[in-house]
């Protein structure tokens, strides 16, 4: 059985600015590009070297994907990319302050659009101007299948046939595969491994930049619950502080 | 029928060393990386959008790759690498200084190894400092298929099954196919595509940088010989520059 190893991107331009980003594809910022650098010292430091990679269709996740495999070595494996690794669509929040919400809609809506596992936030219009609607990478896809909004649920939902029917399949064949993603797609993808209740993935964040090595076993679940971060006391400073966005 | 589009790896650290390079695996220099980004705005101001991109398994083009999609926004675009992209290996003469080696050999066996077609460097030993024979990306690799030397014409014979498998099925699909490599991987595909004889490629030179768009017939040769470079004008000038490398 291979390895899998997840990797949040770093900061984003709109994670500076405390803006809901969601599908807007923004870029890294110089913090993000040093954060996706670290994470590729850090795969080469424990010498747990991807066989493969797997990221978004969005700019922040290739390049930190980009940013760490040249940084360890290994910018020649082979890339997938596919939206259903996407982070979470915010709907109409995208673009939006985080401050200002919180404030605007006090405490308690702000955290269930936050944090609930299945309250999205309101749809976004298709002639928003953070809208994906006539984005050229989504138009394959059926108007159903594009996002106006999502909740964790939802992404759990469009991101696990992405997990069976790619990833899985270059882990059975006995790989170290590389996730790189964003907050919310590799929540939902933790949630499935640890097998994490929809109360507990409330609480659960994942820091940027630090690669998560899981190694599972024949029944494709952990064989450590909650995986092994490469920097465990970064992971636990970084982790706080996600907790604390829009503070 | 799809649009096939070429681009040229930017200025490597070993180009503005004057060293033969190969299959060393160096870095762009900040010239190359602006190369590629201007290759990315060329694509951009053209409307000429890349659908999915085939690279080597070498940093320098790669890079380029990375670089210029960025720049044109298509990052997103599926990826595909292989080895039988790569710069041709020059065996004995990688890492050596081409003014030296020209000094030291004389034009007449200088020329042969930079442009006669079959007449390839002396072969690089398994432990020299730049011989690639424990490279991780090319441990699937059978002995025989691992170069220690290499003459255009087999780059020729080693990149057109991948032109086949690989390039040719995107290209029938009606994509448009960006080949992002080296300039005798790419001097191959274009001596096959137009029909340039053994004796008339040594004269061809392709500029780095800016990309040149082949628009193929059913029989997938070109409608128009040697095709459109982006930027003809900067074209002729990088050409000229490539010619006289080592003097």
């Amino acid at each position: 059985m291979g390895t899998l190893v997840l990797l949040r991107h770093g900061e984003s331009e709109w994670n500076a600015k405390n803006l809901f980003t969601g599908w807007v594809d923004v870029d890294l910022t110089a913090k993000g590009e040093a954060e996706a650098r670290r994470g590729g010292e850090l795969l080469r430091e424990h010498g747990l070297l991807p066989d493969v990679v797997h990221t978004s269709v969005m700019r922040r996740a290739i390049r930190t994907a980009e940013l760490s495999l040249h940084t360890a070595d290994r910018h020649w494996i082979p890339v997938r990319r596919h939206w259903r690794l996407n982070e979470r669509h915010y709907g109409a929040l995208q673009g939006k302050d985080k401050k200002q919400t919180l404030e605007q809609y006090g405490e308690e809506q702000f955290m269930l659009w936050r944090r609930s596992y299945d309250t999205p936030p309101p749809p976004i219009a298709d002639d928003d101007e953070y809208s994906q609607f006539g984005d050229a990478r989504y138009a394959a896809l059926p108007p159903e299948l594009k996002p106006r909004t999502e909740c964790l649920k939802d992404v759990v939902h469009r991101m696990l046939p992405y997990w069976y029917d790619a990833v899985v399949p270059d882990l059975l064949t006995g790989r170290t595969v590389l996730v790189a993603a964003h907050g919310n797609s590799l929540r939902a993808l933790v949630k499935h491994l640890d097998g994490i209740s929809d109360e507990a993935i409330a609480k659960l964040n994942i820091p940027t930049g630090i690669p998560l090595r899981y190694d599972l076993g024949a029944d494709l679940r952990p064989t450590v619950a909650g995986g092994a971060y490469l920097d465990p006391e970064a992971a636990k400073d970084a982790a706080a502080a996600v907790a604390n966005q829009g503070r």
